[in-house]
Parts: structure tokens; sequence; C-alpha cells
């Protein structure tokens, strides 16, 4: 059965962006190393620590489709059409776009439990990944998330965009993780415990 | 030359309790092993898996004194007297207790800086642990803080008290972690970049 996995790089204070949702102080672990990983898009390709790079790669092979919410897909300009992980992507709005011309990889559904529904299918065996935290709050409270797993960043940040608040179901247990060391980032997948 | 360390169990969002100062959720793994580990109290005896017991037993080797806010020093009814890692503790508060009989154990002071100063005397070549949010906040800001050790335990408490927030400094860059997986807890020890 495949998983839901929220996935998001963030600080050790728990946030995904700064206060302008910036993300500069979280992502120079995907460009601090020599080992190159490429994409399913040109205009990305990480140069990660050999460490990164083989969680990276594995991730990357175990994914089969992503949900994102609508503020993350407008400000990525819903990544040119394509996203980097080469997956389906799942939308969660209650205006989907009308001009949107990419539609051969993007469905755009109303609630987060269709978006599962909806990538899991399209995910066939493969897992699926919630990228934005709003979208993965709303899983969580649904019961629909099997994992988090966190792009740990040596960086207090103080302020800024929370991954996860408004949680009605607080506390949610997790399960001890899985740790890989990189270099500006420490991977940490925890299983949700249901 | 000792190092003042910032050490605390925090759940994965950066909770060092809960909004009722609860930290039932947060103290688990100092229960939940074989491996007993005696402290300076007899009141308070750790039963941990067997990797965080050799990490406390090196903690509380390398501890020499200890800082703490006037909010923890009430709480915990300032440990009886004596706190478990059996050191010296530096009090800061502007109203120091008038009626307090252990003032072998423990010195008031009105300034983390004040309390940097007289908690490094005291440690000697051993290190100094600040063991208040807000202190360690103080501390950071000031430029005082060499290291963070963060026991990470596997929960999400979505709101509570902050290990870190009002970091006049912020973005705060840390190095990579020493890493020592527990059970119910992930050990990371973070430098402090300077």
């Amino acid at each position: 059965m495949n998983q839901v996995i929220a996935n998001m790089s963030a600080s050790l204070d728990g946030f995904i962006a700064d206060q302008a949702d910036g993300i500069d102080q979280l992502f120079g672990w995907m460009g601090n190393g020599e080992v190159e990983v490429p994409t399913a898009v040109e205009w990305a390709t990480f140069k990660m620590s050999p460490a990164s790079a083989r969680y990276m790669r594995d991730a990357l092979a175990g994914v089969g489709a992503l949900i994102a919410g609508r503020h993350l897909f407008d400000i990525t300009q819903g990544w040119g059409g394509t996203h980097p992980l080469g997956v389906p992507v799942v939308v969660v709005t209650h205006e989907p776009p009308q001009d949107w011309p990419h539609t051969e990889n993007f469905t755009f559904v109303d609630s987060v439990e269709k978006a599962v529904e909806v990538a899991r299918q399209a995910a066939g065996d493969k897992n699926v990944v919630v990228a934005s935290a709003k979208i993965a709050q709303q899983c969580l409270n649904a019961g629909l998330l099997d994992a988090i797993n966190v792009d740990l960043v040596p960086v207090l940040l103080g302020e800024g965009v929370r991954w996860f608040e408004n949680l009605s179901t607080a506390p949610v247990r997790l399960g001890d993780p899985a740790v890989i060391e990189g270099n500006g980032v420490t991977h940490l997948a925890y299983p949700v415990i249901k």
C-alpha cells in the first residue's frame, strides 16, 4: 500500500519559510555538495552531499504523485507546468485556474480527502508526497497522513510560516525516525502513529 | 574552555511544554528503558534505553553548573534544594526569594550575563547548561550560547511553550548536529555558529 508522506525542509524551530515566504535559509543543502541529482526538469538539478543524494534518489524513485496547496502552486507558477519530481500534481483549491494549459499533469480538487484519493490512484504503488504546510495540517487532522519526513536544517528562524499548527488531534504521536545525516541538513523520517 | 549549552526536551514542532506547562509528552524517554541512570537525588532515577543512558551519563559527567529562570525554579520548588544534576544552580530573577534555605547550592542574579559569568566560574572546566527557554533565548541574543542540545521527541504538540522565540539575531545558524538515536527521542547536539 502506498503511503501519504508530508515532506518539507524545516528549521529546527519548526518553520518552513520566513515571514515573507522566503526559503533561502532552508534549501542550502540541495546545492552545497558534489553529487548531482537530476530532476524531471532542466531548470532544477540538485548538487548534494553523498548522503543527501542517496536519500533524494530514493525519495524521487518512491514518489508517484504530489499534493500541493493553491498558495504553493501560485508562488511557483505551477512549476512551469512540470513539477521537478516529474509526477502528477493534485492541487487543493476552491477556485481552479481557468486558463491553466498543463492539464495533463495537474488535477484541481476542493478537499484534502479528494486530493488523497486522486493522488493515490495516480501514484499506483508509489507514495504520495504532501508539499504544503496547510494541506499537511489538514491531512493530519483527517487521519490521512502516514509519515512525516523532515529535512531538518540547522538554523533557528525565530518566526515565520509554521509547518504544523491548527492541529485538531494534538498531541500527535510519531514513531522514532529513520535518520540520515547530510551536510547542512538531517533527514528524519517519522511514521505517524494512528 | 567550558561551553554554555542550552539543553531541553522538545517536540518536533519546537515546543518544550504544552500550554499548561505540562511536559508529560516530552519526558517519556527518561523512563522507558532498562538502563538505570542515577542522579544526585533519590527522587529521580532515570530508566533509559542504552543509547540514551550513554548520552545522559556523558552529559551528567560534563556538566558543572546549571542556569535556570525563575519560572522553572518556582514550578519545581527549587528541586527541593538539590538539582538532580548535583551541580550549583544559578537562577536569573529580579526578585530573589527571601527565605530560601539552600543557599549553598543556589545563586540568584539579575541578568543572563551575570548568570553565565557566575556559572562558568562555578563549573570550572566543565560545561554550563541552560535549562529554561526564556533564559536560553536571552543567552542566544547576547551571543553567550555555544551549543544547543535538543532531545527531540517524536510528537507534535501544535501549540504550547516555544523554546526559541523573540530571537533578535535570527536567523541563527547552527552547525550540523551530533546524532544519537534513542527510544522515543533523538538526541541532536548543535554547535552555534558565531
